[in-house]
């Protein structure tokens, strides 16, 4: 039998013991597979006392995670801290200094550093596996840098926040309000005590980045991507979506355009009978274009010690198995600037919400600010009238500049009779 | 630049033409993506005359392609002529008898042949790609093989017939029957000529047993699928199906079990509300479910030029890349031989269709049909009365044994007021 491929784990979270859980129970499995015992001999944390649920006898232990991968005498680090700098990024950078291929989970540090760590990676001839960093146990990197590698692809969109789509298929089971699920999601352990990084988007946006960078060879730039979270989705938006035949999803969007390459965030309406509107609950999805394969969806888990500990292994194998290629699909030297297209500049359909008081003319004014911007109505939607009383005023416009929406909304929110802020929606008619 | 990976395509039918044209709309992303160019340089067909509407300039012709995979300077040969035997696997061998690598979309000859092919192609140290053979542009060979590799998995569930998949859902959005529905699909080019491979449950098989061996690593065994297709499924059982919460899908599920491996293909009911119950039209679909990663679903075109071009493309990068591994994930001396499980043995729901007299007693007797045999009944439907005529009465049955199931309803076929063959249709509850 060929000699085993020595892992380090450095992390012993959920992830971390989910790996090694898995590495231990696969064994037979893994060895035939990757054609050798892919074996752990060492892990790092910061506390050794702590009960894990799993033996850590045999295991060279050491606090500090960045000296392990720098001396411990194993092929592969798995990086499952997470952080975007810091003892995780040290970790990694030391990993590859010392010719050690590296797996990671860590989408906030290859968000931040990936074409760097790739660069670095390629440079020492090691790999840089990251199958856990995006939709857990879907193998989605796997399917776009190799699966789907014979296309030019023209769009990826993702569920990519298992949190964020918990709580939205909650609210709209439960009926009940943003802020009243999130309570809920976090006493259940689905939300975190700072649920910022997932519910304003970040997390999405860390995860879109990468998927970028995989479909369309360019370098990792979330700086350039367009986030908005999901704080402002209402109960009453979700149920106009559900009258107008939509899902409210937080999605991902990577699309190539004549212009450039869109990267974007934001809560979408997508139609309730399309396939990524159907993915509920902690699934998540991704939805591929290419121009030879058409549109192919991946779903599944994506979080969780079992899903991405599944990935963790997958890299692993493939490196076992010497499956070993540039990090991004293409040698990081090739990996070109993103043209980003400004969110000013993007084009599409649009539901509003405007909360204004039932009285003569207002939707004159409101008609005549869009009908000024170019921008054009589709549907209205009011149920009822309540002279004098505040109503919602929905309205769904068809494919406009996003600068000349703003522009009308701005004007729209400025009216005497809207009494909130505009909430706008963009639609995604898949 | 690398030197060139050079390809032979044998057969220029839909997905040879496909395959040329994407090697050559795609030449540059490619050679970033293999490291290299993968280049055409020999082609075979019968009629070199035929338009086919790609340019064949410079490249070598050969009307025997058994002959090209023998003589050709090519590193890889293609083939995409089809059939379990013939030229077909002529050319397979010839091509790995001459050390050159095989991609095949050829599901009829691995399903016969893949075991030994594999072992062939082992011994010269030849790749055997075949993602083309299964679910057209779904990475599906490259997810179970290796994506979802640190799993033990406990099912995988496919549509995997485009032609069945568009029947049935045409039936059930038409209202038609089955053999008008064919007819109008032969007429559109969705259905063969001899529409029997596919509609019998053949191509599904073939398919399936492919999947077999990748996700539990047993030799390909087509001989051991349990195999039913859908000419007998009638637009009255569709509508009772949407009745009870069901969409009738033809499904090919390889299942472990205690007993050992279940490898069946037939119709099935399975609810509205899954993944796979809201596959349509000519999509395929797969299910697969692992100890660690749960359940994931993939989804996409099953077939056409297109999507088996994307994935013939795909392991033509993996070999240019030099991603090689054994065919099936393992060594193929390693591959097991599968202990089935007979069908008699199979354990699930059911729902079966009786044409009775509506007349006093019918009922008693078919019900003590079921008690004697220890199948327990969870509804009846029978919408009105008509006394003295024959109506359709339904039944869904609880998890029985299919020997139970198949006793029960061979007596209650004989009893007087039973006017036709009961129909049976087996639920999956996903």
């Amino acid at each position: 039998m060929s000699k085993p491929l020595k892992v380090a784990i450095a992390g012993l979270g959920t992830v971390g013991v989910g790996t090694l859980t898995l590495l231990r129970s696969q064994a037979d499995l893994i060895t035939q597979r990757a054609g050798r015992p892919v074996t752990v001999t060492a892990v790092s944390a910061k506390d050794r006392s702590k009960d894990r649920g799993v033996s850590l006898d045999g295991l060279h232990w050491y606090d500090d995670s960045a000296k392990m991968a720098a001396e411990a005498e194993v092929d592969v680090v798995v990086e499952v801290i997470g952080g975007a700098d810091g003892i995780a990024k040290a970790t990694c950078e030391a990993a590859i200094k010392h010719g050690r291929h590296l797996v990671t989970a860590n989408k906030a540090m290859l968000a931040t550093h990936g074409t760097e760590l790739a660069r670095a990676a390629e440079a020492k001839g090691v790999a840089l596996g990251f199958e856990a960093s995006v939709a857990g146990g879907i193998p989605i990197v796997k399917a776009i840098r190799e699966g789907l590698a014979g296309n030019r692809l023209s769009q990826v969109t993702g569920i990519l926040n298992g949190t964020c789509n918990y709580i939205l298929t909650t609210m709209r089971e439960s009926k009940r309000e943003f802020a009243e699920v999130l309570a809920e999601a976090q006493s259940l352990g689905y939300a975190e005590a700072d649920p910022s990084f997932d519910i304003d988007g970040i997390d999405t946006a860390h995860k879109l980045s990468i998927l970028t960078s995989l479909a369309y060879g360019t370098k990792v730039d979330f700086a350039k991507v367009h986030v908005e979270g999901i704080r402002h989705i209402s109960a009453l938006d979700i149920r106009f979506a559900e009258e107008l035949g939509y899902r409210i999803k937080l999605l991902g969007i990577a699309k190539r355009t004549a212009n450039g390459i869109e990267q974007r965030v934001h809560p979408c309406m997508v139609p309730i009978a399309s396939s990524i509107g159907r993915v509920e609950g902690v699934f998540n999805a991704v939805v591929a274009e290419g121009d030879f394969v058409g549109r192919a969806l991946f779903e599944g888990r994506g979080a969780g010690a079992g899903p991405t500990a599944s990935a963790v292994a997958a890299d692993l194998i493939d490196i076992a198995a010497g499956r070993i290629g540039p990090a991004f699909g293409i040698k990081a030297d090739q990996l070109s600037a993103i043209k980003a297209v400004p969110m000013s500049d993007y084009r599409g359909a649009y539901y509003v919400r405007l909360m204004v008081l039932d009285r003569h003319g207002v939707f004159a004014d409101v008609a005549a600010a869009l009908r000024d911007e170019e921008v054009s109505m589709e549907a209205v939607l009011q149920h009822g009238r309540a002279p004098g009383e505040t109503v919602p005023v929905v309205m769904t416009l068809h494919s406009t500049r996003e600068a000349s929406m703003m522009r009308a909304l701005d004007r729209i929110s400025k009216l005497d009779a809207v009494v909130e802020t505009p909430r706008l929606i963009r639609i995604e008619n898949f």
